[in-house]
């Protein structure tokens, strides 16, 4: 259906080194304190997290275009926890969404967004870790 | 070991609406166009593809590091390709690296590249595709 480029360039040794990562309209810095030690610039971990929060939301709305509904917004936030198994590991995702969807009722949903988490093509490649997620209908 | 975060949201249809993707140092648009049609804006795939390719050649200059050796550079494009299997699925992921590693003998690279494809935490990740990997030693 469609093909999708990015790059990144890693320079210098693991904790010295520097890292980029350039996708359309970015174009930013990485390293080891970034990823392991809290550090200010960004991590892949946190494009992994944008990127299903972001997949979910668009599913959702998809869901619900079908249903002939309309999402006034889908805001989901992603948790996503470096941890170690065997190795440093993605443990575990979070997904919390607060959507407001009128003429849409709590147990339709909940039902949706479940079908959301399970079948957005980004969650469907993130088979190696568990996705929770907490939606939440607000008005 | 760490916990990262991210945002999204959408707002509106599946076709008429627009998404937003959060992280730190980053605030962009995606669209319906943008992720299936070739649009000028980025996608969920682009955010996966560099995530993949950042982590890759990170992993790879650790390994690096654990022989005592510095990369001057490892550069890795990734290109994802979203197909459709019974609904939307990233269908494979292409990791193409170039790296400039003094010392290393081509028998080594390409074995240590391997293991970086395989153990790096984002590819552990993604066990929903196939990745490929094709690297380069250069000088």
């Amino acid at each position: 259906m469609s093909t999708h480029y990015a790059k990144a360039k890693w320079e210098g040794t693991l904790k010295d080194g520097k890292g980029k990562m350039n996708f359309t309209g970015y174009d930013g810095p990485f390293n080891f304190k970034s990823r392991f030690e809290g550090g200010a610039e960004t991590s892949p971990e946190e494009l992994v997290g944008a990127a299903n929060a972001g997949c979910f939301s668009m599913f959702l709305s998809a869901l619900l275009t079908k249903k002939e509904l309309t999402a006034t917004s889908i805001e989901t936030k992603a948790t996503v926890e470096l941890g170690e198994d065997n190795g440093p590991k993605i443990t575990s995702i979070l997904l919390e969404c607060e959507a407001v969807v009128p003429g849409l009722s709590e147990e339709d949903f909940q039902e949706l967004a479940a079908e959301a988490k399970a079948k957005c093509p980004i969650s469907r490649l993130f088979t190696g870790t568990d996705i929770t997620l907490k939606a939440k209908l607000v008005s």
